[in-house]
């Protein structure tokens, strides 16, 4: 099913998306909590970048397929967490799908320390975060999206996103 | 392991927290996004509400766990989301312990539609959200909580928290 | 202008939204920042919560208001932090019209302590805290909301929502 | 009053932090609101964002700050939305230091639009966001912090971080 079949626009990108790719994000002072370290919570909107800007490696964002009429409803998400992410840290968030059928889409991502100023080792949890090192996967996590039309139905997924 | 031996506080909880309890939520605006829905991030509080309530039932509450030197940091997370809960919607979280062990404590969830204004179904993904009926379950989840100190090392769950 | 003017459906709120109210809200774990108190943003929400349970008290909710094709944004926000709301503390925001005009509506609001735990004084910022009693008001604020049609054209709020 | 009184550790900044920077923050789907653009609360972090790269100009950190025991906690925030932040946009923070006093620090900031997709403009109220241009402020805001010490009293700020 094509894209001009969900939505008003015919989206032309100018590629297929990359299969993997990868972010980088500096944890704010409000996704951390009292722990000192990033809320778990905090993650899900990193995963969600991740995955977008994947997509936007296409030259088709995410914004542009919603105004195509095509949604990306999430159905499934997992996390582990191994060791906390803290405050000021600089995270990579590796992205890269795992699978793809005609309606759903599977990422798998790793969340990996880049940057750490030992200074700010001093809160609560600190023995616990200390020994990470620069590289080190510090959490991993699962979505599965589903496709589906502005009515909510689900729908094809676009096939120059998931490969013929 | 007891709590005496975690911290400064010898916390003496009334009873045993309950196996099951539940809350309610009602969906605030800036949870929900572009689709007119909550964002599935917005789900993950809503866990640790549940969970932690259900703590509270034992007269001790989290933030005294903590005053007391025992942290419980997240290492697992997982989410089915089957229906769109929608702003304004009333859901009720029930949380109940699915496992606990010498320093881990699973919980599973489960977000249930209790109230749902019909003049609201006016958003983005209407269809997906109108066939919702009360009492309907619209995500589960599980969560399991490791015991650390406040160095991050790993300890036991005071015992009162799991049982013998 | 009335509401019929501005969109599909003719509300018929049962009586005028009071002109102040209140909710309680317990502060959550991710409201909190790592220094244990609930993080300025957090706030925010609050106070839009305040608002919307006020507007409810008409017997018309935001979500129907919405769906009536009126659209209330924000165009100016002020908070006042007086001393920190920390994490399981049980506040109280109380909110009041203050001025409404023909497209211009104006909150006060008042974050006052009605419950905390004084196990939990044990986090950083513990003394500035400490000395916080129950019924002080911890903050203050005020908003500005300015009625928008779905397009985002300014419109007239509806008569009965600001009196005559 | 120096750092060096008010914490364990002698900051030594490279240099006198700059009075004004910028930084780029792409809108997060989790940003936004079933209006289609940044929820007002979104906003906020990024102002704090804002002030802590302007503080990092320094050679210092805010979380290196804290580690040495000053802490800046918000006592005034104010905010003027002008016109919406959507979805996916690229927004610039405007931040310069207003005042600095000997125990307060006043920040005033712009959110300027830097990058727009025309083909994401069919929210809602896209009309009110469609006029708007690129190097346009979208909304400006200022702060006041104080700093205090590790049990939350009132401290002097660093002085090589407000001037002689």
């Amino acid at each position: 099913m094509s894209a001009e079949s969900n939505g008003e626009e015919d989206l032309r990108p100018a590629r297929r998306p990359e299969v993997a790719g990868a972010i980088r994000v500096r944890v704010r002072y409000c996704e951390c909590d009292p722990m000192g370290v990033a809320h778990h919570a905090a993650y899900v909107p990193w995963l969600e970048m991740g995955r977008t800007e994947l997509l936007r490696s296409s030259g088709v964002s995410y914004a542009q397929l919603e105004a195509s009429g095509v949604f990306l409803v999430i159905v499934k998400l997992g996390m582990s967490y191994r060791r906390p992410v803290l405050y000021d840290d600089v995270v990579e968030v590796r992205t890269r799908v795992a699978k793809a059928g005609r309606v759903k889409i599977e990422h798998e991502y790793e969340v990996v320390l880049v940057e750490r100023e030992v200074g700010s080792l001093t809160g609560r949890l600190a023995g616990m975060a200390a020994s990470a090192g620069i590289g080190e996967v510090l959490a991993s996590g699962m979505t599965v999206l589903a496709s589906v039309d502005a009515g909510g139905n689900v729908c094809g997924l676009p096939e120059w996103l998931v490969g013929s």
